[in-house]
């Protein structure tokens, strides 16, 4: 039989057992609009070797937190877990609550934004072959900012 | 730009915007150990047009209900999101309270049950596509049976 996994979660800690919190990227993201601040990122489940193709993600804002700017091909599949939030996606403002499902389209500028004054919180599934981000071309960051809905998302 | 998708979810009803809950499954079960009951099922996320190679389904077990007692050799991810549920994987019986994670591995035996007086939730993600459940065999049917621990789960 191969393992069962079983990760209990523990509630006060926020944690799950054998699951550790890391940065939410290695790279500090000096490219426009990459900046990140306030994230946490734990991996829940990868297993390739189980025939399995997606990841699940547990992300956490911090309040005052945000994540890059950025797109890509490969689509976020989002459920909201704790806290309140607002996202950017393309060229709407969504928001946030416990329970919520945001799906990114591919190539969609997002941003992820904590809206509130406790920890923002969200499981993120996506493909584990997928590529990297990116940043917004001109044209993007242009209309973003021609925007009064979006402006306060292109920093 | 392709449709965002933004699904709002309901805390008192429990329900998303625009997702209808459906029986667990068309079959009602009559195999050996197939049988159900009072489950219900909501798929969340399924976009295989934006290339996403996973389904996010939610079920939910009302009081006294169970899922079909069956094996595959897709894995399961399941993350509890609500009330108290015990799960039969394999040769384990697992607790699982919000926010808890089991995986079930390739061709491992898996039910799932309420264990307690109140709804019992969780958020299962699965490969879109994926081999059809099979009853289980004499010989597992036998070893769940032999155990004490277990028995109860083979019915």
């Amino acid at each position: 039989m191969p393992r069962i996994r079983h990760a209990p979660f523990d509630p006060e800690a926020y944690e799950w057992e054998g699951v550790t919190a890391r940065a939410y990227k290695d790279d500090p993201g000096t490219q426009r609009g990459m900046a990140w601040q306030g994230l946490s990122r734990h991996t829940l489940v990868r297993a390739p070797e189980a025939g399995v193709s997606f990841e699940v993600r547990y992300f956490e804002i911090a309040p005052g937190g945000f994540s890059s700017l950025e797109k890509h091909e490969h689509v976020h599949v989002v459920v909201t877990q704790r806290g309140r939030g607002q996202a950017l996606v393309g060229d709407r403002v969504v928001e946030m609550s416990p329970l919520d499902i945001v799906e990114t389209p591919p190539f969609a500028a997002h941003r992820w934004v904590n809206a509130g004054d406790e920890p923002f919180g969200f499981i993120c599934t996506v493909e584990g072959e997928r590529d990297a981000p990116q940043p917004l071309d001109d044209a993007e960051w242009e209309a973003l900012l021609a925007d009064p809905r979006t402006a306060r998302f292109a920093h």
